[in-house]
């Protein structure tokens, strides 16, 4: 963490100065950059993100009247937990988290007649993610996110109790096209203009319906039961994340949640007729109870406390797009949707906050790199583009999934149950993994995907162990991204490059920080070298074989009022904890450059060269 | 972390409920428990601890207007992380601190005639303790105390602007024998009678001159600058603890700086005269900053700000005793000193704030334990016998290291030099780890020290991973460990053990938790089987091995209002981290009992048995 740069700032370092003009109260101004609609996982990370650059002028506005307290979502894919690691919050998550290790398989014994463990697995493989699988209450990932927002310079808070009453976009409108008006809490109204919105406002979205777009799907017509429960069981594993498949009363998942005692059941109840809505049946929690009880039968279930619950349908809906840009136009995109808005699924596979969140992480750094004229506002179409479609993924994965969970028992005994294989299968999917962006300006074809066959074009940069240079420090490469709409070069080197004149490495920042270099053109006055693209080195020696005096002058940049060195850009394979050139499958003679987008996602795979590789990339990147 | 026992309480998990009648701003009573003098890191350590239990009244009082902001103490030993975890912020250190990895030796090169690296090693080895060495600003660690005391059910803030006026202890004086004359901020004097006084006023403490204790001591007339700074600098190893020591022109210790840019420089300034003071030399910021840069050059040193610096001559003093039991009698004591109040010396070996924290991490446990009852008032005579003499183990300690710290240059080229030797040599000392309690009520002898040759009786609990039977979570097992002034007794299992009816770890528990034993007899109407010691155990076997639903009930115990299962008592080997019972060194046959103590001691090594060892020792300790 770095911080103190422009002289010492007493105090918690994640609490910035606000910004001249920024404060906690200010009330809703008539014009804005973002508007940004509904206070959910959604809407939180995109809001988290633009509180970083108060020039831009954001705000939340959510219906409810506060901050949820409980209940909804509540599983945090390892690859979620890798994202909070770019907004700080990662390691409370692990504080406070239930830790998902491992999964197990029920299912009726037909001699005994009475449930038994047929299966058990570590729920996240080896090596798929630093970051464990957590089970944390959405309305603390909210707290969190709420917590960087007032913490940023922006001092950004939601504005609760607000509603969307009318949303109308006028294409020729200006530079701030869309005009919305929103009911304030005490029945007033106010129209502000502003140049973009985001729908974050869940299945009912008034968002996508003022854009006219429309949730798209089928219904399984099979009702489950979820609830929070305190309560006492002799089930031998309450505190694994558990499948139970009974042969005839249906099924039920257990997933242990946080402080250890509180556990979420989903439950199987009936089959709903063609076209009937759950609501019709009036399904009350000791509905829930019961059914859960004898599913769990001959273990007892003594629910001592219920926290939340509820009942939903099954059913997968999607929208064809993610923008208000008609089929077919190329006009710009002024009005987005994310989360709920844009796909809604079944709970349970876990992936719904996980993509939702994923949906405006995408977002928010294309609109951070238009507002603040870094890139053209083109840039903006290819949120749909990336993001509808890893939506239609994940429909398809929860048909098959919702299936799956209401199945009955199959295959013989001792067979691996087909919802254990399914589970293993599917395990990338599931932690958050499977996303791969297809080739684009913002990715690349892959041409030099051998230089690096651990780190997939298109898919997150799966972080590796390293030594920092200049203090000796074990770490995760991964965990220098911060979620602050920066590009990352990740440059390795080749086996006998020490970083010193001569060298590839030392040639090609060199070139990148001449004087009237293409790197330097695209900064502003006053910026830091790496205020854009933020490139380190990781060299194959070991920490004490390497002299950081030798690194090139980008590799240890001047920054700030006082021209301070940054001794955080070189770093050294660490052996003893997993040499990240192998790991990653790193050409060890030719070295590789890893460009990586500031959603963590790898763009491309480069040769060594003298930039030429990244100055083309890049060029289609930054106006 | 555990929470949600008594229900859910939405937001954030480490924000308890206050106690009835305890709020942030309630004023001054006139008859406490507990004052406690000085908001330093002993006196925080002290009501961070007594905070957790709002039955006993503690307040505590600074003169200075408010938290001190920059400066003073920032070594953070490996010892004090431990115990920062047992608060709950180690996590928050490690993200925001210093991280000492790395630790290098220069020279003055008589060849070259300038400075040169003759050095480096590890700074902590391998394999001493799960926590890093830091470094952080002593106002961080005071923060992240005030945060647990706001928080906790006391809402315990400090009284600033409140200065100590007069202390007459009388023993005669009933329940509240000590009467403290306080001067607030408006100049109003109050006084209050409270049972206890612990001063935490530092060098010149009101509270230690009141009970006519001195420090004793002496100078080695010798001046030494330190400035926080930011800085420019060729000096390679700018960013690794490293001290230099030049021929002619004196020696420097470098400390790096949490957030990657700050650097803290400890200076070799001038002799003094036989009885002089240093500040007779009117020495001045320029003055350092040109004698840091005559010791660094060739490398040059460019002062862009002082965030902090002072001057201080070398010393080390001493009181007799921490307490007001005067020598020989055995009355009970009722003030107490601590950190800089009973000892003072050089700064450079980052141990002032950490033997200050361990003297009041020793002391808490123990008026809780009398204050709410369990133990008689006599264990508070261990506090002065304990701490007295590790302050003495410091002081020559530090006058050693002092001496070599201002030595010359000395052996031949080549040669490691004394400066390197005795650092490697003193390790664990720096670590914090040499502390080692005497037999006594709270220590036993060791005679079964051959059971867990690697837990030795009277040194601190060493953690070591396992996994969690019931969640299969990988964990330190040292981490269950709460500053809450409970004991853990830790049974490791012998090999065959399952937990099951009829091994040694079933008959235990059963033992103990057997209607009428004298482990119930210990507990009060209401409270949980571990509300005072909390019982754990470790068995041989992977956690696949195991069934949880075998263990006996004191480790799977119902608690709270609605007789929930702990499920976190059980923990098995972790072969893939490291097997405990190899790396403690425990009998595989017979196994152990290993009782560690609330500030995180251990007390003593017993065989497996009916509990009649454990209810022994405890005997000793609860009234």
């Amino acid at each position: 963490m770095q911080y103190h740069l422009n002289g010492f700032r007493a105090g918690d370092p994640t609490l910035f100065a606000a910004a001249p003009g920024r404060s906690d109260d200010a009330p809703m101004p008539d014009v804005l950059d973002v508007l940004i609609v509904g206070c959910g996982p959604a809407g939180l990370t995109l809001a988290a993100q633009l509180a970083g650059f108060p020039e831009i002028t954001t705000r939340i506005v959510e219906r409810k009247d506060g901050p949820i307290e409980r209940g909804q979502a509540d599983g945090v894919s390892c690859r979620s937990m890798e994202m909070f690691q770019a907004f700080g919050f990662a390691e409370t998550v692990k504080e406070q988290g239930y830790w998902v290790n491992e999964t197990t398989f029920w299912k009726t014994d037909e001699d005994e007649g009475k449930i038994a463990r047929i299966g058990r697995v570590q729920d996240v493989e080896d090596g798929l993610s630093e970051m464990p699988h957590m089970i944390l209450n959405q309305a603390r990932v909210h707290d969190m996110y709420l917590d960087v927002m007032r913490k940023s310079p922006s001092r950004l808070v939601p504005d609760y109790g607000v509603e969307l009453v009318d949303l109308v976009v006028d294409p020729e409108g200006g530079d701030h096209p869309v005009a919305v008006t929103l009911r304030h809490k005490d029945g007033e109204e106010q129209t502000v203009r502003t140049r973009y919105v985001v729908g974050c406002d869940g299945a009912r979205s008034g968002v996508r319906k003022a854009i006219g777009r429309e949730l798209v799907g089928d219904s399984a017509n099979k009702a489950w039961g979820v609830m929070d429960v305190l309560c006492v069981t002799d089930f031998p594993d309450a505190r694994c994340k558990t499948l139970i498949q009974s042969a005839e009363k249906g099924n039920v998942l257990i997933i242990p949640r946080e402080g250890g005692y509180l556990v979420r059941l989903y439950i199987e109840m009936d089959k709903l007729g063609e076209g009937e809505r759950v609501a019709s049946r009036n399904l009350q929690v000791d509905d829930l109870i019961g059914a859960a009880q004898s599913i769990f039968a001959p273990y007892t279930l003594d629910v001592k406390h219920v926290v939340w619950w509820s009942v939903y349908e099954i059913g997968q809906r999607l929208t064809d797009k993610f923008d208000d840009v008609p089929e077919g136009s190329d006009r710009l995109p002024h009005v987005f949707i994310a989360g709920d808005a844009c796909h809604t699924h079944s709970p349970k596979a876990g992936q719904g906050m996980n993509v939702s969140m994923g949906d405006t992480f995408n977002l928010g750094w294309k609109l951070i790199s238009v507002l603040t004229g870094r890139a053209a506002p083109e840039l903006l179409h290819s949120y749909s583009a990336e993001r509808q479609k890893v939506a239609q993924d994940l429909i398809d994965f929860d048909r098959e999934w919702s299936q799956i969970m209401s199945a009955r028992p199959d295959g013989a005994a001792g067979d691996t149950p087909t919802f254990q294989k399914y589970f293993v299968e599917h395990g990338r999917y599931t932690a958050g993994f499977s996303v791969t962006y297809e080739p684009s300006t913002l990715t690349g074809e892959g041409a030099h995907q051998a230089l690096a066959t651990g780190f997939p074009v298109g898919e997150r940069f799966h972080s590796a162990p390293v030594v920092r240079l200049a203090d000796a420090k074990p770490m995760q490469l991964g965990h220098v991204a911060r979620a602050d709409a920066r590009w990352r070069v990740y440059c390795f080197a080749g086996a006998d490059d020490t970083g010193a004149s001569g060298g590839a490495i030392a040639k090609l920042c060199d070139a990148l920080a001449a004087s009237g270099s293409w790197w330097r053109d695209l900064l502003r006055e006053g910026e830091d070298l790496d205020a854009l693209i933020d490139l380190r080195a990781v060299f194959q020696q070991g920490f004490r074989d390497l002299a950081f005096e030798d690194m090139p002058a980008l590799l240890r940049p001047s920054k700030g009022q006082f021209g301070l060195t940054d001794y955080e850009k070189v770093f050294c394979a660490d052996p003893r904890a997993g040499d990240i050139f192998d790991m990653r499958g790193i050409d060890r003679a030719e070295g590789a450059i890893v460009i990586v987008r500031p959603d963590q996602y790898v763009a491309d795979i480069l040769p060594l060269d003298d930039g030429a590789g990244l100055q083309q990339f890049f060029a289609g990147v930054f106006t």
